[in-house]
């Protein structure tokens, strides 16, 4: 008997009665029960990207959505900041050179925090800047950036604030009306606690008012013809149909529990990963780590690579490698989505057994009781 | 108690097996697992698409991967050949359009058929074309087109022959290599039983040659790109899991059955369709109709429209309205996917009792019995 656990920073674990959800009978998409699904979901999601505007919906992984937050919004030649502190904040730059933008870089190092002066002194330097690209969290670092503060800054630009919330949106509060984030993109397969599949963007007034202007060539992900079908509680081209169905449920899932108590959990559960792992005497990779995703630096003399496969092939917690730069230097584990306490302490307990096996050092339980400590009121 | 059935032309009926196969815990994609299930979805699609060279996965619908066979081929200022007739073939022209291509226009009345000379024609016209964009079966009217006297004209030209076929691969013989088809596209939710939200494009060593050349901007649909990550088993970015995992199921479903068995049924249930249809008086849309999907015209003083809701409201058939031109003068049936004889028996049944409801005059029974003749022998 094999039990898996997936603690991994996307795709994460998806409810029972969600997966059941998506394996009934399949329904055609232009008819009335579609749409009043679609019409739940258009709600849901202004609801979970805190918005009074419309949450547009497009088959395809994050990414897709991270290209329309460029290609709807800006002309070649045309001049954009991009924050990058990570293998996905340089996809923001990496979008843009594929689209003739002008990326002004601000370069991050890993782990590192990102001074919200920094974005002010770009803007003031470059007062032609249509875009700022950021992120809420960075998958690769597990690091959280300072999203309300940076937005508080670009509103008073003519400049709109782009955020990567892929494993953000739902795991801590990033209220796009309240903060004056002008678009936030999001990705089915990380606090929806779905398969991927599904990409999110939140759009708000402003954004809509330099799409006006936009000339990068778009057509798939052409997001002024998605929001006239969305209007409609319909999508441009054929939904991801079981996705979005899967998605109006996770959805009330969330809404049961209730946003603030969602973030809680996702708070107390990354907290209680880092103390566990302190408490092993590891130490958590960043300076603000985020609560979706949590990467730990391997103890010198072991490969960090070696403990992520040790967890996965032998205690069957598929958690995550180092990425890019941090590969062998660290592992991850990630809270988000369909996770709670027992989850974080199998987590610990796992790492522990790893960590014996690579001939680490240390007392055994005492990750866990650390752990436990955070979580006892849960 | 109500049972429905869905014999729309996408998506189609999802065989059960494949959705609990897609039910099943998610797995993470950057693991060996994963990459065993990619690795024999290669290989299955590379048979049902006909082709030594690799097949292209992506999480989208299918115009995504249309998209794709524009922005990876030509660059701003190329010619193209876009045969027209019907929404999906105007779907070629419009991405043109919107990547700055030159697009040739045939323009064939919906319904007739295409001549393969206007084709050749075109392209001695103009002979610095570089892709010629047709479709296998057009999904709005019904119709098929002579795919192979295409590509055995462009295959002497610089052109590529680029093939819409998504509710052709599957339902009918469309072998890439032996025919000369450079760019073969389909989608999930056709005749691959699957949910929405995968796009599939085989290509051939002359579109790739074509490939380096391309100037357009793109970047989640950068083919090559995800050509190299597909060699190992991998994706580009995130991929659609549960659905590749579906692929995969399915897949297996056809080759057990065997294509050559696949397409016979096709054809029958097709035949099968149009008999029933015809022995109550009714026409069939178009020259030479497809065995995807049938467009059955509505007959005088009944509006196709109202046919078409009967038939799902009343009667829990879920077949699709007239689109575009044909919107209320014709309603359609697909039988492509997980459809066998009784479904059709089903359908004809349900189209004659909407027809009595709708006060249209014939001899019950009539439609289902000349489907029966056609079907005696499956």
């Amino acid at each position: 008997m094999v039990k898996r656990y997936l603690l991994a920073p996307g795709p994460t674990a998806i409810p029972p009665e969600v997966l059941l959800k998506m394996a009934e009978p399949i329904i055609h998409h232009r008819n009335p029960i579609f749409e009043t699904v679609v019409a739940e979901v258009r709600d849901g999601l202004k609801w979970l990207f805190g918005t009074k505007n419309e949450v547009l919906l497009f088959a395809s992984s994050g990414t897709g959505a991270m290209e329309g937050a460029v290609t709807n919004m800006l002309s070649p030649g045309d001049k954009a900041i991009c924050v990058r502190s990570g293998k996905f904040g340089e996809r923001w730059a990496e979008i843009c050179q594929a689209y003739g933008i002008e990326a002004i870089n601000i370069d991050v190092e890993w782990g590192e925090e990102l001074d919200p002066a920094d974005v002010e002194r770009a803007l003031k330097a470059n007062p032609d800047v249509k875009a700022v690209y950021t992120q809420a969290t960075e998958t690769s670092t597990g690091m959280r950036f300072p999203t309300r503060e940076i937005a508080a800054i670009v509103r008073d630009y003519p400049a709109i604030m782009v955020v990567d919330g892929i494993t953000g949106v739902g795991v801590f509060d990033l209220p796009m009306d309240a903060w004056g984030i002008d678009i936030l993109i999001s990705g089915s397969q990380k606090a929806l606690m779905l398969p991927p599949g599904l990409a999110f963007a939140g759009v708000s007034d402003k954004a809509w008012e330099l799409n006006k202007t936009s000339k990068c060539p778009k057509f798939y992900f052409s997001w002024a013809k998605e929001l006239k079908n969305l209007q409609k509680n319909q999508t441009n081209f054929t939904p991801a149909i079981s996705l979005i169905i899967g998605l109006n449920a996770s959805l009330k899932i969330l809404r049961e529990e209730g946003l603030e108590n969602v973030y809680r959990r996702n708070e107390l559960l990354a907290k209680a990963t880092r103390e566990g792992a302190k408490a092993l005497g590891l130490k958590v990779f960043g300076k603000n780590p985020s609560p979706a995703v949590t990467a730990i630096c391997a103890p010198e003399g072991i490969d960090g690579q070696d403990i992520y496969k040790t967890l996965w092939k032998k205690y069957n917690v598929t958690g995550a490698g180092g990425q890019g730069q941090l590969k062998g230097k660290a592992f991850r584990i990630a809270t988000l989505g369909y996770a709670e306490k027992y989850d974080v302490l199998t987590a610990i307990a796992a790492l522990e057994f790893a960590l014996r096996d690579l001939g680490y050092q240390f007392v055994v339980g005492k990750g866990v009781a650390a752990a436990m400590e955070v979580l006892k009121d849960m």
